[in-house]
């Protein structure tokens, strides 16, 4: 049996999703695409999935009998309704990050699926599926002992003009601030902004480097290095310092050189190069639960949990280093 | 279009690639099965592909209408007939080494190809499809100048007492002979193998480890490490020294851990771990070939000049650090 | 011309100091020995210095006209007193850390010594002398760019009962203290200390690990975990990230191996072990202005900044995570 | 008691050894100095030590009764003369490398110190005492179990028009040729050179790169790799192989960056850096045995035996991978 996927919104992501879909996994094909653009859906029914039908909204594409599951992967604003749409449906649906704007939005789409009573949203944390951080995590529980502290840096080359400091926080913490919570198996209950100097490349709406310190119900502390004028690379750092040794996430492959005087292993410039593989397998992940008409990996829960996060951050931002509370309500049996 | 495949060879990697078409790759369908015991392809049809016939014979799954492609993962023994039966058929081929047991044998199927007029096999030979040796190709093209020296180990932690010297070149060595001819894309011009005292491990029949080393047409000198009873792990090593650097095939993706007074990454101690991503990729690029009615990747001629160099590294064994000639024959136009 | 010295405190690292006079460094002659316990002093005589008189006290050796130069090497609680006879005697003076045990004690040091109007006192801060630390600031200097921000960590594999939390400040941040001051040529604004979970080996008194944020009056931010209870070994860190990119100080030399299907080196268990090479260099330094009538290296000032700024992270342990300010006098112009 | 030293031979090598006595090392003192130029002589006298006595001849030189012990550091050609005549007076001698520049003449000094009864020689092979190497012979001891194979590198960035074929093996592999010796506890009794092609920087006298190898009497195969105009860097590899695992030797220390997209550690370019400190190391060991009024560290025998192998392996350069065997004279029990 084919599961038979409906995409909403194919920019740059939805595209790529398509083509997974098509062209790489195993089981899924692409029957329905709708964007607020229609060319654009045209154009990669042209491309990718030639037996697809382009429909005129997101609603009528979740509603249609030929649709088995979804993916949204339209603009952020939108995700809400389209994943509210499809719980409706009770259609298994993968959105992209962020799972709702807000936190309250977030919400919401935690409460429809627990009424609705089964899984059906699976958040693409794809870090989750990196082959790295898995191996971080079972390397974690096998061997470092009980984790008590995180040191963690998201480093970018440079960012644009419209970059400003909260998103620092919504737009690039965010992967730190879901992994982690994964990888420990814990969650936030306090957030702090440590500001050093600015950097000399970051520009005026953007006090850029920031140190994230986030502190977990279990009392681990994790700090987090967000530095997007780094210049350098994409560089993606996590070491775990638990109770019996500490263990670190993989560099990416990379030849290493003698040339010139040095030893040599390029690093990344480009975050879309760090963790395209895992794509895939959190799409293969998505198929095959939604073959059985329920979703796996991250949940709801956890898109509204980084939510809740990310605000206090942004909150810690204003606070001068001083300790803001993340408060975590009642988790649904569902999400246990 | 669905590509329909027929798998004659219902072993541990006929299986396994019956399992890849069908759950992990995109374009494929498992539609026959064949096997010396029959049980063993029916347990594939009952576990893996549902849909699929089980035939007598090889020859009979070949002629199939129903059947597009063919993977031959039977025997070794086998391999060179049911390779000629699909180029008689005309239906692309996949093949796993060795294309034939003997060079006489993979020389026929060349002919046998040559005189088809196009391309229908392909030997899998996986290496050629790692991440790691493609991105050594690329960083050889572009960075380490023209290539002088090859420095390579393959070590295997232990073997068991069937394992006699010969198959130190032809079920050790032949992946680093396919795939250092492809590295380096040259033909090799001599063979000699070095004995060091045997190690301890090293059983009666077995002379091990030794140092094989062949020279190229273009005079690239190229030393490899053959140590089957190393002990510590399976250990794969490969470093082109270049005129102007060197470039080093990157460690398998471990976790650094700080543990016990060590900083430490695990070594795999398991062959089937080593390459295991570069069967999907293979297989991968099987299909987009096969669906245009073509086969890619390692030709039937890279099958007969691994199986030619084999040859003349076995003779080298026995004659105590002398250089073996090895006549490479003119190359078809279809392999130019 | 032999430098004539006298060692006041002939315990461990007295006597480690004096058989490198005598047997491994240019230039110096241990002529005197002084400890509270004389049969001590008499001890190093037999062993390693035939030729030299051991004095009664401290002051009586400072002031005997056959010594030209004087190591205090005594209890933490003596060095004021002694260095002051030495400033007062006019005679150069090298200090194991602490230079006092009180800021107030270190003050009067400075001020005997800008009064005596000449630099007289070495202080022990050996990390300077470090072949690691020195090619760290070198690589700052020449291409990370300005320093933002500096990640550390100090880890110890186990303390002893009577080591409680400010230990942790008083005897192993200390080295950090100063060496980043001196790394970056910049002075502390601000502490504040953040506590994860205690760790499970950390006995009652201690709370074990702990993160010390310091920032600079430039405004780099300095983390440092403080683990001494982090149980797999011995293990200085530190990171510093500038506008253009990142150094890392280097590991200790260890022979990498393969065995036991792991990639490992060792690591260090005990911390005499970690900068015994930069003890010779910081002597040899300390002979040679000596010579000179004079001192050099880690300045009397800098011996009582790092008491002032080892208050600080005292008090903000304290403080839950609270930025304690930390004030720096006018710098006397003998340390510009 | 300081050792009362003479220097026949006040070039760049000798001028530096008066420096390390008289600047850096403990118990030794510079009083006699020769050179054939007796302006150089004069000079260092000048700079360095300037209480020291100028001879017209390095033989009235030995024979002062005010020289306790001798550094020969003349042209390679002279070496001989002098260290005979250091046996002849009875005093302790240093002789730079080559003991001899023949096997003969160094066999007379064997058999000239076996005369006289006592070990009086220290040749200077300085690698025995790199940390770097002491450390790996520790590990091979104890970790790796006995060897079996050796991979080897000595590279140089580029070497001038005079350095000809046989200087691959007399200036550069001598290096190997002792130190593997010494770290394997083995002699040689073969060596081939196999030639890939010329590299393009490689001038008309020279062809480089080659690779030696030597087979031990124990069966330990060793290969190295010598390319003098590798471009990159000055870079020395060395990997021994045992029963159990693998050892490798340390790369020199240096800063990692993160820098231009890479992440990079400086190579060296000079050799003079390579094993600088081991010069400190031994020297101070001639310091201590001349004392005794005997020698240690590397022997005459040892300077024989390394004279042997490179004349082997020159005859290989001229045999196309065919082995030259090497024979080990009886060895005299003075050097047991």
């Amino acid at each position: 049996m084919t599961l038979r996927i409906g995409v909403i919104g194919t920019g740059a992501i939805g595209r790529d999703h398509a083509r997974r879909i098509q062209q790489v996994l195993s089981g899924g094909e692409i029957v329905a695409l709708s964007d607020v653009n229609r060319a654009s859906a045209e154009a990669v029914r042209a491309d990718i999935a030639p037996n697809a039908e382009v429909f005129a909204t997101g609603e009528e594409l979740v509603d249609s009998p030929k649709v088995d599951a979804v993916l949204v992967t339209s603009w952020g604003t939108t995700h809400e309704q389209y994943v509210l749409a499809a719980i409706a449906a009770g259609k298994p649906c993968f959105c992209e990050k962020p799972l709702a704007t807000t936190a309250e939005g977030a919400r919401r789409i935690v409460d429809a699926e627990v009424a609705r009573g089964k899984r059906l949203v699976q958040v693409g944390f794809m870090r989750r599926y990196d082959a790295g951080y898995v191996a971080l995590k079972d390397a974690v529980r096998t061997h470092t002992g009980a984790p008590i502290m995180v040191h963690a840096a998201h480093r970018n080359p440079a960012v644009p003009e419209q970059y400003i400091t909260p998103m620092a926080i919504h737009d690039t913490l965010i992967h730190e601030i879901d992994v982690f919570r994964w990888l420990l198996d814990d969650d936030y209950v306090s957030a702090r902004v440590i500001f050093p100097r600015k950097a000399a490349r970051s520009h005026g709406k953007l006090r850029d480097p920031q140190i994230v310190v986030l502190e977990t119900a279990r009392g681990v502390v994790i700090d987090v290095e967000i530095f997007v004028n780094c210049h350098y690379g994409y560089d993606i750092q996590c070491e775990v310092v638990g109770e019996d040794g500490i263990a670190r996430l993989p560099e990416p492959m990379a030849i290493q050189m003698r040339l010139d005087a040095k030893l040599q292993n390029a690093i990344l410039t480009d975050w879309k190069d760090r963790f395209v593989a895992s794509y895939d397998v959190e799409l293969q992940d998505f198929l095959k639960a939604a073959k059985l008409g329920t979703a796996s990996g991250p949940t709801s829960w956890d898109g509204y949990m980084a939510a809740v996060t990310s605000d206090a951050c942004v909150q810690a931002q204003e606070r001068d280093g001083e300790a803001v509370a993340i408060r975590t309500p009642a988790r649904p049996a569902l999400y246990a």
